[in-house]
C-alpha cells in the first residue's frame, strides 16, 4: 500500500468531553500509520501537499459536505448470532437463550453454515463503520478460526475470541465444552492458530481468552483459563453483572460480585473486557480501574436483557474505561453510531427516571447524562484506549481507522449544512451523525489505512 | 390513475397484539382505495388476477426478498424545526427554546426562508416511509399555507397547524400572535385557505386548530380556540402534560390537569391529538377517552424534555387511541420505524427501570413492555385510527397508503430470510423492519394508491 494525503474536515475526539471540527491534511503512511494531521491553512499543511505533489502521492480532497472521522469500535459482537440481529426480542431471557441463541451457536459446528454466516457479518459491520470489533465466536475452532480468517481477508481489526463454557448445570448437552481440558486445550491451540495465520504478521487479528461468563463455567475452567491468558499473554473478554439475575447467582455462587470472582480467577488484567457491567458497585469499579480493565456499555441489549442502565459517569469518575459495543443480537443494530445515541438517549432515562408516579425528585439519578460529544468518544477513542491499540484519534503515530461521510449522499437523513444555518459547534455535527448516519452516508472505511469498504468505487 | 394489482407478501396490522405475514393479492381502485385483498392461493386472487389481465391492469409481483406493510402516520412533527434535526439536544429545555427553536421559527415569516425547507422535509419524510404527518408549523400564515401546498404537491397526507401563541409571559415578543383577535382570525382565514386549495377537493390536506401549549396561550385564546373548531368541524392539535415543569404550571394557573383545562376550554374532542401526555393521570386518561381524543406518544423526545415515560399500556388499557410522533426536532429521528422500534425499548426501561441502585423490586413498573407487533401497530394503524383516517390497515375499502420493503436493496441492514433460517414468526419481520430498516429499504412508496417516493425508477 502507498502513502497518501487526505485534506477536508476532521472531527476528531480529543477528550472524553472535547471533540474538534477542523479541515485539515493528513498525511498517511505506507504502513498505515498518520505520518501527520496539519490545519489546512497552515504552511505546514502547504509543505506537506508540496511534498504530496512531488512523491506523486495521490491526494483525495473531499467535499464540504464530506467530514472524516475515526472508524468505530465495537467491543462486544456475538458473531453467531448474526442471523438472529433484530429478532426474538420479545421472548424472556430464558427462551430467548433456550429456544433461539444456544441452538443458533450450536449450528457452527459445522464450517460450512459459519461461512457465508462470518461473511456478510464482516462486510456489514465495515460497512456501517466498525474499524474494530471484538467477537464472541462459539466453541467449535474450525468456524472460531474462519471468523479470524474472514476478518483478516476483508481487513477489519479484531479481537476474536474461542467461548469457553461447560457447566452443565446451565449449558445444554449439545452445545458446552466436553471438560476443563478439553476446553483449555482448544483455547491454546485457537491461540496459537490465530496468531500464525498466513497474512496476519501485523496481528490485525488478536485472539481472546473467553469464559462465557461465571454461571457457564466450572471454578476449575475459570482459574485455567486466568493461568492460560497469563502464559499466553492474551487479552481477556466475558460478561460481568449483566442482570439483577447473573449478578446474584454469582454472589451466591462465590460469595462475591463477579468483578471480586474473576479476579480471584487471574481473570481481570489490563485489557479485559467486561460486557455490560450495569449492576457494578463502586467497590467493583475501583477494582477494575485498578487492574486496567474496562466496560464494553451495550445500551440497546442492556434496555432488553439488563434490568438497568450502566451508570457510564461514574464508572468514569472512578477512571475506568469504556467503550461501546453492539451485543448482537440481544442489541439489535449492527451500528455502533446508532449505540452511540442510544447511549445518550439511555442516559437521560437513567438521569431523570422513567416512571411518571415517582415525583421528579425521586425517580432518576441527576447527573448520569452524557453529551453526544461523549458518545462519539465512546464509539471511537474509549474502545480503542480500552484495547490499549493506537488508533482512535487522528493523532501522528495512530494507525489511519477512519471513516469518511458523506452528508449529502442521496439517502441520506443527515441534513446537509444549508438553510442558512452554519456548522456552529462540532457538537451539532457530531450528533446529527450519531443520531441520523445511515448506510448510504458511509461512503469509504479505511483499517491501517487500507480501504475496506468503498460505495464511490 | 389507473387501476392495478401487487402480489407478494404483506404484513398487516390487524389488532395491537396481532400481526399477520402472507402472500396476497391486492387491488387497488382508480380511486386510490384497496378494492379487495385476497391470500395468494385462493381461488378468488386467481379470478382477480384473470380480471386485472382482461382489463390490462398492470400487476406487480414482489420478490420473495419484498415485503409490503401499510404506510407510517407520524402525530407529531414541528414542521419549522427541520433545519434543527439532529441538533443541540445536549441544552437544557429552556435555553433549546429561547436560543434555538423559538429564533428558527421566527424565520418562517419569510416564505422564501421556508419553501425549501419544506420541500426538503416534506420529500424526506416521505422517503422514510411516512405517508401521513401531523403538522405545527409556525404562526405565519403564508409559509404555514405553503407548507400545506407542499404536502399537496408531493402527495404526502398532512394535517397542518397555523400555531396560535399570545401569552407576553411565555412566548418571545418576536414570535407571538399580535392578540386574541388577530390569532382567532388568522386560524380562521388559515381553516378556509387549506381547505379552498386547488387540488385539494379530496382533503389529502386538511386544517387544524393548533394553541401551541396551555402555558404559551391565554384563557381567551384557548376558550377563542375551542369554538373555533366546533364552528368549522377541525381537528385539533396541542401539547399535553409533557413535562413535571408543564404539569405543574398548569396545575398552578388552573387547578387542573391539561385535559380537564382543554376539556373546560372545549378543546378536548374526538380526534385531537395530544402529543406526549407522559404525566397523564389514570383520571385523565378516562376523560381522554370518553372524549374520544388520542395521544402522540413521542418516545425519542421524550428520553429528552419529559422527564419520564408515557405508560402506554395504560393508555390503551383505558381505551384511549394512540399513535406515534417524531416530534422532529425535539426527537432526532424523522423516521416512524426508529420511533417505533424505540417506544418498545422505552417500554422495557419504564418495565423495568434504570437506575441499578434500586432494588429490583423497587425499580420500575412491570407490566408496561410492548412488544414489536405492538410497536407496529402504533406506526400505522393506530395513528390513522386516531385520526379516523379510512388507511393503514390492507382491508378493503382503505386507502392505499403503502410502503414496499425490500430487505436485500444494497445498503440494508435487514438481513435476508437466508441462513437456513425461515420467518418464523411474523414477529420475527416485524421487528427486523423496525428495528434495522433504512433508506436503502424503502423502495417504493404509495399514498392514496399514488407514488409518491420510488427509487426504482
Amino acid at each position: 500500500m502507498g502513502q497518501f494525503v487526505i485534506r477536508g474536515q476532521v472531527i476528531n475526539p480529543v477528550t472524553p468531553d472535547r471533540t474538534t471540527l477542523t479541515d485539515c491534511v493528513v498525511h498517511v503512511g505506507a504502513d498505515g500509520r498518520i505520518v501527520a494531521r496539519h490545519a489546512s491553512d497552515s504552511p505546514m499543511a502547504t509543505q506537506m501537499l508540496d511534498h504530496a505533489a512531488r512523491q506523486g502521492m495521490p491526494v483525495r480532497t473531499l467535499s464540504a459536505s464530506q467530514v472524516l472521522t475515526p472508524g468505530f469500535t465495537d467491543l462486544h459482537v456475538h458473531a453467531p448470532q448474526w442471523p438472529q440481529m433484530g429478532r426474538a426480542l420479545d421472548l424472556p431471557l430464558r427462551d430467548w437463550l433456550e429456544q433461539r441463541t444456544f441452538p443458533l451457536e450450536a449450528r457452527f459446528a459445522d464450517p460450512a453454515f459459519a461461512a457465508p454466516v462470518y461473511d456478510e457479518m464482516v462486510r456489514t459491520l465495515l460497512a456501517n463503520g466498525t474499524t474494530t470489533a471484538v467477537f464472541f465466536a462459539t466453541i467449535h475452532e474450525e468456524s472460531s478460526l474462519l471468523l479470524a480468517r474472514t476478518c483478516l481477508r476483508h481487513g477489519l481489526r479484531a479481537l476474536v475470541g474461542l467461548v469457553a463454557m461447560d457447566d452443565p448445570a446451565l449449558c445444554p448437552p449439545t452445545y458446552r465444552n466436553a471438560s476443563v481440558d478439553q476446553a483449555l486445550a482448544a483455547t491454546r491451540r485457537f491461540i496459537h492458530a490465530v496468531r500464525a495465520l498466513p497474512g496476519n504478521e501485523g496481528e490485525l487479528v488478536r485472539p481472546m481468552v473467553t469464559p462465557r461468563f461465571i454461571p457457564a463455567c466450572t471454578d476449575n475452567l475459570l482459574r485455567g483459563l486466568g493461568e492460560l491468558a497469563v502464559e499466553e499473554d492474551c487479552l481477556i473478554q466475558t460478561h460481568c453483572s449483566e442482570s439483577d439475575w447473573e449478578h446474584d447467582y454469582v454472589r451466591q455462587r462465590t460469595g462475591v460480585n463477579d468483578t471480586m470472582a474473576l479476579d480471584r480467577f487471574g481473570l481481570l488484567r489490563r485489557g479485559t473486557v467486561l460486557a455490560h457491567s450495569c449492576h457494578m458497585t463502586a467497590a467493583d469499579m475501583a477494582l477494575v480501574q485498578a487492574r486496567g480493565a474496562a466496560i464494553a456499555h451495550c445500551p440497546l441489549s442492556n434496555a432488553y436483557f439488563a434490568g438497568a442502565v450502566l451508570p457510564l459517569r461514574a464508572a468514569w469518575q472512578a477512571g475506568v474505561h469504556v467503550g461501546l459495543g453492539t451485543d448482537l443480537s440481544g442489541g439489535y443494530s449492527p451500528s455502533i453510531a446508532v449505540n452511540a445515541a442510544m447511549a445518550v438517549t439511555a442516559s437521560r432515562m437513567l438521569d431523570t427516571g422513567t416512571d411518571p408516579a415517582r415525583a421528579a425528585g425521586d425517580r432518576g439519578r441527576p447527573g448520569a447524562r452524557l453529551t453526544f460529544a461523549e458518545g462519539l468518544w465512546l464509539a471511537t477513542r474509549g474502545g480503542t484506549a480500552a484495547l490499549d491499540i493506537a488508533a482512535g484519534q487522528f493523532d501522528a503515530g495512530q494507525a489511519f481507522d477512519a471513516i469518511m461521510i458523506d452528508r449529502t449522499a442521496p439517502g441520506s437523513n443527515i441534513l446537509p449544512p444549508v438553510h442558512g444555518e452554519t456548522d456552529r459547534v462540532a457538537a451539532d455535527v457530531v450528533q446529527q451523525i450519531l443520531c441520523n448516519i445511515g448506510r448510504p452516508n458511509i461512503r469509504t472505511v479505511w483499517v491501517a489505512g487500507r480501504k475496506v469498504h468503498d460505495t464511490e468505487a
